[in-house]
């Protein structure tokens, strides 16, 4: 899929090498040009078909449900952490970075007894440890995991931990923020329950509407569960099924393009046409950084094809806030780290980018590299 | 400012007679049409010029913050008043539509001692009442009113009432929803503390984002008292101030539409030009719908010149979802009632419409009385 034909037309902005908001296709952004209803049936129609396209990317079918909420992904992971712990319940939040930290911060101003399996930041949780936090405590009654912790870029064993999750007989909540769309996710192999992810990263969709999908048996329970009226999943999953609407006015243009951009997966040969542009994006990617003298903080059999964190070259000449300006004057947004532990930077690959992106942005860097006189190998 | 200079360009798509989302212009779609780096200075920049644009909308200079947040405006709201009632504090919601009776069911789900001064449903609060329940309940430390009840249309007396509150010494949250952009609100005169509103309403932007306008000093007083990570006003005050930036991936294309609508604002004349064009809307159309027999269901003292409600009329052929139908296919969207008494309809005359559309809709209208025989005087 290198041939012509499958690049739309992008605006003269800068390209995105971010974890989301991303780079969306001309005819994604086009599809907000419209003003419509948030109750008439042209709209509700966009709606059904978004959550149809959802579920559908993952070959979803009965027993399962997709909520839609207005607000960014972290909406949809704190209406879904703050519901799904029992009342008396404990979650074990896994974590290896920022995005599962803040699910115990979640847990936390909920008031939801929580403890934490901490593993690194440049390697996945490990399933083993998982059993054993499991075994150990009975009390735990919920698990969750953060897919791909776009902290560092590390994919976490999915499969693995909810199959030790399911054999427990605990709840499985999986935040896939920067999967959902590209990776394959095996919603039924991997015993997951819930799991939340917006609009706007490997959807390729603007930001401002995230979602939760869920068995439907798990969120039948959730009535009266609620700790937010604007994040009570089980109501506005009963409005939707009662009304074909949103409580609350939905963002009726965000709504629109992701219509559009699930049009476009679809068009792309689905979450794996989607998954295989981003590998090799990804590939392109690393192995030019890597050739720059660039060390990646994640051994490749642990990366995601989403986002690669880098390390800082020792070089005193390197100086990041530089870099960047000086990449984002050539027409090229990079981002930054987001580690506790190391100096670093990111790269995404995802969104409307194609390997002539890659390639471009590499020779930005390698431009900037002798403008600089950074050696990233020093 | 009849004249055809003010009119930007419409898409094809049906002319909203609704409270929000609303018709837009079409420059507020098209600056959409961009994809920002959520951290880049591009995007960081739109973020200070809506931020600076929403207070000085009002002219609130110094000591006045705003905090804009991801969601529908309920979830400004909902994140104001799970967070503005002290610990151990009562509030006393005034109530005379749904958006009323929502700021009541905010406060059970966060567990908020809340007392209700109930009104009827088309006439304002009584600022009297309001002095009589402070008086008689010293436990009452806040209070919250709606200044513009999209139920019904109804106008309330903010000042009259703000000053009650605060010769009270009570603190004060104003759902400023469907006025915002367009009424005069006295934020000093009404001893306003908080007030919540959202883009997409006489703002004329798109709906995804909403905001707080408070008095930093009932800002700080916040730290630690959210109930809800996401509606946490006071972090989100704070990482703006140290970043620039949202905690969450922000609605960056929503941003940018709300950017360019307060530029048209401005150019509009501000709050005073906007608010003339709507009083011109709303005067003629409900002189048109009179004049076709219609009867109000707010005395014209009391209304707001955003929405109004009309009864339906009593003739047996009057059916709201045939003549909704209708009104559709011409290409006009009207807004069922939401009344508990009174069956009614509601026409908004909000958004990137002038007279002309309303004499359009009057004349749809009076289309649609002749086709199915419907005689509103009966």
């Amino acid at each position: 899929m290198s041939s012509a034909e499958d690049r739309s037309p992008r605006t003269p902005d800068k390209r995105l090498f971010t974890p989301g908001p991303l780079t969306t296709s001309a005819t994604v952004k086009q599809a907000m040009l419209r003003d419509l209803g948030s109750r008439d049936e042209t709209f509700l129609a966009a709606l059904r078909d978004v959550r149809a396209g959802l579920l559908g990317a993952y070959g979803l079918g009965a027993g399962w449900e997709v909520v839609p909420l207005q607000g960014s992904g972290t909406y949809a992971v704190e209406a879904a952490v703050s519901s799904f712990v029992p009342p008396g319940g404990r979650l074990l939040a896994l974590v290896n970075g920022a995005y599962g930290e803040r699910i115990v911060q979640m847990a936390a101003v909920h008031g939801i007894d929580c403890r934490v399996l901490r593993g690194v930041e440049d390697a996945p949780i490990d399933p083993a440890q998982v059993a054993a936090a499991l075994a150990a405590d009975p009390a735990i009654t919920s698990v969750s995991l953060v897919h791909v912790e776009t902290t560092s870029g590390v994919l976490n064993p999915l499969v693995e931990i909810g199959r030790v999750v399911h054999a427990a007989g605990r709840v499985f909540l999986v935040d896939a923020m920067s999967s959902f769309g590209a990776l394959p996710i095996a919603f039924e192999d991997g015993h997951v329950d819930l799991l939340a992810s917006s609009s706007n990263k490997c959807l390729e969709g603007v930001p401002g509407l995230a979602f939760v999908i869920a068995r439907r048996a798990r969120l039948e329970v959730l009535e009266g569960r609620a700790r937010a009226l604007v994040l009570d999943l089980f109501a506005q999953w009963k409005a939707l099924e009662a009304t074909a609407q949103f409580r609350f006015t939905p963002p009726t243009h965000v709504v629109l393009a992701l219509q559009q951009a699930l049009v476009e997966l679809r068009a792309e040969g689905g979450v794996a046409g989607r998954g295989a542009r981003y590998r090799r994006n990804h590939e392109r990617l690393t192995a030019g950084m890597e050739r720059l003298g660039f060390r990646a903080l994640v051994p490749a059999v642990h990366r995601s094809p989403i986002i690669t964190t880098y390390h800082y070259p020792t070089d005193p000449r390197w100086d990041f806030a530089d870099v960047y300006a000086r990449l984002s004057r050539r027409g090229f947004l990079v981002y930054p780290g987001k580690l506790t532990k190391a100096a670093c930077f990111r790269l995404g690959n995802i969104g409307r980018l194609f390997v002539e992106d890659m390639d471009a942005l590499l020779q930005a860097v390698a431009g900037v590299l002798a403008e600089t006189g950074v050696d990233p190998r020093r």
